[in-house]
């Protein structure tokens, strides 16, 4: 559906549309972490972020570079993907966020980029052992590889889906591609988004020069456990 | 000839002399994204672009530093490389410019930078293999290598011809030299010239712990066909 | 203890409070050092300094993002690590720094970082050896490695301390950790922090094409003589 | 000599105290460059330049950060090192920049550096072969390698004027230091800084994948033929 024929959000109550202004805002002002920590190029990667008043999200437009990234421009989609309201075409992964949403009811966001570490480990379909604490706090365990897919049908969210949902991980590296990252909301994701470049660089840098040390699982767990449960997240 | 002996835009119409005004700021303010994702460094790389009303193009001049760049600064040559206005000396790779624009009708805009990586796989004469979808989309496959040419006459731009005719990628790595890249305007030239970099990089970070997965070449098609026309450039 | 409970600096002398307000200020300005040298991503990584007037040091709260550090979020601790002062619950690696201070009193500041390269080696378990006049002048030789600790009891402290006490080096690269630094005030154990990833990343990079050549022990001991002597620091 | 008994500019004609003036903006300007392209950390890192109205030159003082640097806190020495102006001690790299003025006359300008890439090379006491054709226009072949040597007497200065005295290269890699450079000012020598640590890491990037491409030296004589005599420099 072509922006001009967006159909927009009249048929929604108030409080649906008040949450859409403030998460424009919030989705337009975490894409500018993408440039600051250096995972994104040009126009590459994309953030969005569910409603909790309806099954909507609001993520990217389509080609806008981040320095014309506005709240305004942000659109708005069905987790169908269809566009609701917005004056642009949404990002071209949004059936890949879309799908995510439909079998992922505790995603609140959804983080894509091809940041360069991540997207290393991914071109050799390599997942990245857990060697840090960092990394038993933040994943749990090793970050997982997922399939290749071919963008334009849901090859792509079913290889999220599927990998995410048998892994503590909040990240994925989608084969000959980059990662995808999920989280309660789009800080959240962006977070991981992060924090899965930080790990892969660290280690990609480590295993240059020798092997670096698995940590235990036992302790991993350990690690994960408080993180999570009683340091808080 | 000098800069002090350049005929000038008189004996041009109102119309090209507008274009020219307006092809100044873009390539003058184009020339900042070359320092921005860190492709140059001190006054090394260059930018231009064509115009469409008569056969000149707007390029650097020599040896300014890119914080003293100004849309005035910008020098107009003909597609010889003669400079036509400035009060600068054009880029020394002005001729390598000029052939292209003087064989390759389509392309409106050239960039030429030394970007690290790009330039790494240059040394070694060695194509950057296509194990990315972002590689697929933009390139349409390989990044090739051209041949060794010195500076000073037509090497250069017959290389870059010889090579970018028979591919679809829009960037050729010189040998022992450095990336070109073309586009349909200097903008688009100046992403290739961005992404190329990016995928040399990813590319050569993948390779240093293994050997990442090729894209088989069917799939590399659908993601280009898919890229170039569906989802528009 | 929860940051509301906090009994706060009532108890304490006007000198106290004085120094208190300074050293919030100091620790503070020096957060913003870390991610201007790219030591820390996201809300990773730590600065504290230790009072001259009383058993007191200031620290980083949990979970702040860099931008929005203030001298008014910093809290304060007891050397057991104990909250005094502050808003916030204090960091959660409060416990290692208080553990330092309570067994190297001639320590004043100390700094934990998850720095790329110096937790390269941690995760190996390796020392950084020492082949550049610049690790003679600053660590007086290798960078040592410290044991594999878990967060939660006094392991990690316990690792930091032994390690140092027996080594010129004001740096400790935790296994599968990070690199900890010491100083007589907060400033140096940033500058320790700047300096062991420096030395972390050059003597990697030097590394991956060869064996760099060692420094005679007679000249590392020379050169850190005079760097700590004559020249002063 | 402690800078409190610096004797001062007194003796020195109007003409000598002015041109101390414009050198002392020049440099102070000038050590900006080097965090800027990323070549320093801490306050590692100084620049000089000799004036042409007197034996004297300009240098960074010791220990200061990049932040505080004014024209007001360079400092001015004789051609032997001493103390002539200023409120801070020099560097204590100050005798090995004095060394090459007494010994360069044609030298203007001096430059040192712990750049990674270039330290790197230094390491492993290797020159930088000459595989690029902007180390041929720029270095004129290889990049060479200078003694080790300790601080405190002329053996810095020493292996850097005979490293240097026998090629065309304006850089030097001074054995597990670091690099020096030196230009007709302080500006080519801040040039020739930036440029060796972007060979340095080209050259180091390509070599980890496997053996670039020598440029023969026929090539090389033409290429630094034309770019310092035709393309001026």
């Amino acid at each position: 559906m072509s922006a001009a024929q967006a159909p927009g959000l009249a048929g929604y109550s108030d409080e649906v549309r008040e949450e859409v202004a403030r998460v424009r805002e919030v989705v337009a002002r975490l894409h500018a972490e993408l440039p600051r920590w250096e995972l994104v190029v040009w126009t590459a990667g994309n953030v969005s972020q569910r409603l909790t008043t309806a099954d909507l999200f609001v993520i990217k437009p389509s080609g806008v570079t981040y320095d014309e990234l506005t709240p305004e421009s942000m659109v708005v989609c069905t987790l169908d993907g269809e566009l609701v309201d917005g004056t642009r075409s949404p990002s071209s992964d949004t059936a890949a966020h879309a799908y995510v949403y439909r079998h992922m009811p505790q995603v609140g966001g959804v983080v894509h980029t091809h940041s360069t570490y991540a997207t290393a480990w991914a071109a050799r379909g390599e997942a990245v052992p857990c060697v840090l604490t960092m990394m038993a706090d933040e994943f749990g365990g090793d970050v997982p590889v997922g399939p290749f897919a071919l963008i334009g049908d849901d090859s792509i969210g079913q290889g999220i889906v599927e990998t995410l949902s048998g892994s503590r991980s909040p990240a994925v590296l989608m084969r000959n591609h980059g990662p995808f990252t999920i989280g309660a909301d789009a800080k959240a994701a962006v977070k991981a988004a992060v924090m899965v470049e930080e790990v892969a660089r660290t280690v990609h840098i480590s295993r240059q020069l020798g092997e670096p040390t698995r940590i235990p699982q036992e302790q991993i767990d350990s690690l994960y456990d408080r993180y999570q449960n009683v340091y808080g997240r």
